[in-house]
């Protein structure tokens, strides 16, 4: 039977943090990467692929920043840069996925869309920009770049270290084009959408639709282009096989089925670990919440062992 | 009567050359560029929007190596710029033209395509790389990066300017989801795709999608599309309201209408400036001998006179 699933690449699917991210690294680990959705792919699911964008729009925005220092090139606003990042990596994994589904013998359309995302213009998260981007500065470069181009900056967490730019990042409320990719999905096609939590706009008092200078998370605005396309199953690839509670801590134990309510309360009590595996858990609720059968946190090597990822639904089945 | 049509956005459409290229003048240009399809929209065509890149990928290769430079960031090739291209700008594109039409209280739905255009590794254009990119280099830079990364470079034009990279521009050979993007104009959707000419692939003898180190003319992958989605109309906006027979000659004449076996004559006797207006005159050849029923090239904000505009066909109309 048809199956509709939105997959989110994240965490090392694509760039590993420890390494410099040439395009041989993020082909060979995309490439990896997608060979586990082959059996997805072989059960008859209809795909939906999301991706982050953290480590290939950081190099983006200082790419810009030299690029002014250097060749007295504009720099581009952060949505440009976002979607400039969704350009590079959707055909990357495009590309890839050609590749694999050929070694394969599989034959499907492949498309990736530039996607938009809607936020609120009166989200809280205005008023505390949080989300840490661009080049570390010093204080004199910071104070400067304020003054230039009104840009918010914090104090890197260990003092000392510098300072670097602040944005908001607000809830995502309404992902742009989701019925051409629920369309597209149910007709067989592989549909790559939403990278990095899509390009950031919101729409003004005119209701013109207008850039916002912030960044959405990604795994939020998966999941609600899941709920938007009606999908039954909602997986985050991350770089852990399982959810852990009490994660680092010395009673730290992975879990492999949660339900709603144990899962709103384990987050209720912090036992996930707040920078990290929260905002994932989120996701996941809201897409429980909102309908979705099944929601999947593991690693993308472990996606075809059963054994594997903490598997989040409604009620536990028997 | 429902018509599909491809429009071509090049020249000074969303940059021109005296700009510096900030995102205000690129969106400002682009939204009064967008605001001639209007009319076109308005008589029920089916709009197919392709576009150039040339500033901005340039611009984006110039970052990279900046960014390189002074972050010791490492590049991207010349495919993953293209990609980068085509995710900023279509972006842009789509962003102005849903301003366009709230404005004009009309209603499509608008999408952005990531696009590989697919070129054949045999071409003879592999053996003579024209297409000047990147920074201009002194020639110790030039044989450094020549040894280091295999580029090939040629002294610019007048000797004494230095050296730039040059790399091949093949002919299109297939524009990929094609089929996608006819569905989706003929559905009414405004579809933007194949910007910047497409992001350049071939098939090795494996059959595996790889990246080639091209650039594609934009105006002949525009061509290809249009033919390949069974449009009827190919319109190439550029920068003059007309094609002009012995451009800057004497006895220059502006032509209003064109049939193909006067237009190949003058083609073939060099009539029109080479290096500028013939591409666009071989982009509506082909368009028209493969059964496209008429190409305009004339300048945007001359698109809604009938006056104006060279329009080429089969025959002359009588």
């Amino acid at each position: 039977m048809s199956q509709l699933a939105v997959v989110a690449l994240g965490g090392n699917a694509i760039q590993r943090g420890d390494q410099a991210g040439t395009i041989d690294e993020q082909e060979e680990n995309t490439t990896r990467t997608l060979e586990n959705l082959v059996f997805l792919i072989r059960q008859g699911y209809q795909l939906v692929i999301t991706h982050g964008n953290g480590p290939q729009v950081g190099n983006i925005l200082l790419r810009n920043d030299a690029g002014e220092a250097l060749y007295n090139i504009p720099q581009m606003p952060v949505d440009i840069c976002v979607a400039d990042s969704q350009g590079g990596i959707g055909y990357m994994i495009e590309r890839m996925l050609r590749n694999v589904l050929h070694k394969h013998n599989l034959h499907r359309e492949i498309v990736t869309l530039v996607t938009l995302t809607l936020v609120d213009r009166n989200d809280p998260a205005f008023g505390n920009p949080t989300k840490r981007i661009g080049k570390i500065c010093t204080r004199e470069e910071a104070e400067r770049l304020s003054k230039e181009k009104g840009w918010i900056f914090k104090e890197e967490k260990k003092a000392g270290n510098g300072f670097r730019r602040v944005v908001p990042s607000p809830e995502p409320l309404k992902i742009m084009n989701s019925g051409v990719v629920e369309y597209m999905a149910r007709q067989g096609t592989i549909v790559i959408a939403a990278g990095g939590g899509g390009v950031p706009v919101y729409i003004d008092e005119k209701g013109d639709v207008r850039p916002a200078e912030v960044v959405i998370d990604k795994d939020l605005a998966s999941s609600l282009l899941a709920t938007s396309i009606r999908a039954g199953e909602f997986y985050i690839l991350t770089d852990v096989p399982y959810v852990y509670i009490n994660y680092q801590k010395p009673d730290e134990q992975p879990v492999e089925f949660l339900d709603l309510a144990d899962t709103e309360k384990y987050l209720a009590k912090g036992m996930f670990g707040e920078g990290n595996m929260a905002p994932k858990i989120r996701a996941c609720l809201n897409f429980i919440r909102q309908g979705g059968r099944k929601a999947v946190i593991t690693e993308a090597f472990k996606l075809e062992d059963k054994r594997y990822g903490t598997k989040i639904t409604m009620h536990y089945e028997d």
